[in-house]
């Protein structure tokens, strides 16, 4: 029997700012973002946006597309570093924001979860749900990857921003992609990139030694949440190499291949911090897979390397550089941005083969392959991921800015059918915090 | 073929702090916190522990018991609605903690994640680790599940505080549980409980206007993260009711049982935020299986049901009156407990069946069935959880009010063969806030 993804949504903010507006306000060279990463735009919520909207959007998307009733749904799980909330899974909001459109308890028998390590938590709950369907073939459940990739301003990582959510139908006997039973892994702990609360003594808030009570916090510390990470790119770039390569072969130990085993696959697709991330990476696996001796950097600059990359990767790339990294989201958006290429240009793809190649910081690769069905067809026909983003809405630079600081209250543009954030509650004690939404 | 838990394991604090201190401190009747409650005393982190402290050394524990290697352990699932990072999980933690003994990369091929559902996420991660031991039976996982109830000073749910962490071996063929292939649910997103983010403008905190920089924030806004949740009682004490109840129905609907569901029990496994929560609540399904029509306060003290509660419930209720609410690892306390209670009495308990109601604010609700296995006793023998208990060290209200306020410096108990938290990065930009543990 095969399990896999019968359908796909994908929901991202309306805005973007133009990666070359960016470079000129940070005095970078534009080509050195355009040309050497692969950057165009950068995908930024707009006010009413958040991580909850995003999936709860995607999801309805999925659910409308596909014309299924709520109850058949048994199981909404969701991968995300965003989390708004340390024990309530942003699951939780989505089949509430639902229930206002569908009814009252329309999800009262649907399992939601929330999935944390990083960039492969929706991976993770991919697979803990493909075991699922594989259990229970005639049940229906929804992955979904949703965060906001927001980088400081002024650091490294800002041209990386990006932000949206991608919606996933698992069933047994898939139209659109078929998974392997096998996965191939590796892992290690470290701190590549990771998002600590950010913890300071009251005396060096305050100037005072004595703990007094402050925003009714009675600990002598104080912990911020920050939506930034802290990282260092370069010892990342690193981890992700040895991870994804060990993953790799350990998945063609597992599968007893020989050969090259990406030369079975149509597509490669790797999780995309930025755009350029698999070409410049992958590299490392091509090397060991041909025995070849040069260094890497020479080897990447090969015809014959250029060759494969853009039949194998560029097709991942189109919407990661109109987009930026979407963390969780990453590697599916790799993987719609193939599918609607591939239809674009009626490629023959039916039961080809793709290699997945997952990543997440903290840190964990996961390696695994799917098929193409034969119906795909007319389910990528219903995504419509490159007409969204030809109608995107270019921002100016002050407009980044002030939703970046969080000091614009305006949408910049108005939502339509679509689940916005209505407010935050600041007075009921026993509701402080809770995030309230409707559907405009 | 049988699949659940193999063995078990459970860290908890050292250190404890009498309820009767408590309550004498906040000017409470203590027996209305004792005879009332149930409440003994409550777990209390030492300044060494963490949640990740907790988790390592109940995993530590459970490979040295059982002497696996760790090469054998294809994932550890952590359910945990205190995370010490939002993107790094705990899980991640817990294999680098334990590299530090076996060595480095032992765990390089195992899969780690964090789940988070409020107190349900561990047995989400039971289950969906069951399911891959169903795909992969001869496999080993390990699902833990680890958390800190802190509540606020003053607070309700002050004297329901507790800590510790529960980490169990799932296997094929288990030697102490197998659990049931159907589970019921009842889901609904609501706030009775949660942990949000405290967010302030700076005018509110700094009385100016102009958004300035200030601790590397950026943002007109800043988010504090405090460990201590927002809830109401008397309404998370209805979701619980609720959800709980159509929980049970619909799994008894799904097994097709008549007859009251609970009698097939030798003891019923809820999730106790308190101890006698489970006593309190169960009425509802127990007057609901029987069609009586008094209130259910008058039932409660009918002498069947007290009949009912000193044999079915009460077994659970030992350690959690000891320790406090573990969130995540409530319910598998009382699992501990009502097994080391069955050891002590020499019961005969081969092959009866435990019924589980697992809730989550936020809500959900899960019930489900396993029968305990011949070796059981065998198992259980090295858990130790009431020696530990026995054991455990009396601390003042002073040191605990200092300990709460973090301003407590030096460990109570000097920490011994355990995982302790050794430092936290305050000056590296690249590691900033990164957690440094030592096995001492």
């Amino acid at each position: 029997m095969k399990v896999g993804i019968d359908s796909i949504s994908i929901d991202i903010p309306k805005i973007h700012l133009p990666i070359q507006t960016l470079a000129l306000n940070r005095n970078i060279e534009p080509d050195k973002l355009i040309k050497g990463l692969g950057l165009q735009k950068m995908s930024f919520p707009d006010v009413h946006n958040d991580v909850v909207t995003f999936a709860a959007n995607a999801v309805f998307k999925l659910l409308q597309q596909e014309q299924i009733n709520p109850a058949e749904i048994a199981r909404i799980y969701v991968g995300t570093e965003s989390a708004v909330d340390s024990s309530k899974p942003i699951a939780s909001y989505i089949t509430s924001l639902l229930e206002q459109h569908y009814g009252t308890g329309t999800f009262r028998k649907c399992d939601t979860l929330d999935m944390t390590f990083a960039c492969i938590g929706a991976v993770d709950a991919l697979q803990t749900t493909l075991d699922f369907i594989r259990l229970n073939p005639t049940k229906k459940a929804i992955v979904v990857a949703t965060d906001n990739a927001k980088y400081d301003l002024n650091s490294t990582g800002e041209y990386t921003q990006g932000a949206g959510a991608i919606a996933m139908l698992i069933t047994a006997n898939p139209r659109l992609l078929a998974f392997s039973n096998e996965v191939g892994i590796s892992a290690d702990g470290v701190f590549d990139f990771f998002k600590p609360r950010r913890s300071f003594s009251k005396n060096e808030i305050l100037n005072t030694t004595d703990n007094p009570e402050w925003f009714g916090i009675l600990e002598n510390e104080v912990s911020f949440y920050k939506e930034q990470p802290v990282f260092d790119g370069q010892y990342s770039n690193e981890c992700y190499i040895n991870r994804t390569s060990e993953a790799y072969f350990h998945y063609k130990e597992l599968t007893n291949q020989t050969g090259a085993m990406y030369e079975n696959w149509e597509n490669v697709l790797m999780h995309l911090p930025y755009c350029f991330q698999a070409r410049r990476t992958f590299v490392e696996i091509y090397a060991k897979e041909n025995q070849l001796t040069d260094e890497n950097k020479v080897i990447a600059k090969s015809e014959a390397y250029l060759d494969f990359v853009n039949k194998a990767i560029f097709p991942s790339e189109i919407a990661s550089g109109q987009i930026g990294n979407m963390y969780t989201g990453s590697i599916f958006l790799g993987l719609i941005s193939t599918l609607e290429y591939h239809l674009q240009n009626e490629s023959e793809i039916s039961e080809k083969k793709m290699g997945f190649i997952a990543y997440g910081s903290g840190s964990k690769s996961k390696v695994f392959e799917a098929e193409i069905q034969p119906q795909w067809k007319a389910i990528v026909e219903k995504i419509g991921l490159f007409e969204k983003l030809n109608n995107s809405t270019e921002i100016d630079f002050g407009t980044y800015i002030a939703l970046h600081k969080k000091e614009q209250k305006q949408s910049v543009v108005a939502p339509k059918n679509e689940f916005v954030l209505d407010y935050i509650e600041k007075e009921n004690p026993v509701l402080l915090g809770a995030r309230y939404y409707k559907l405009v």
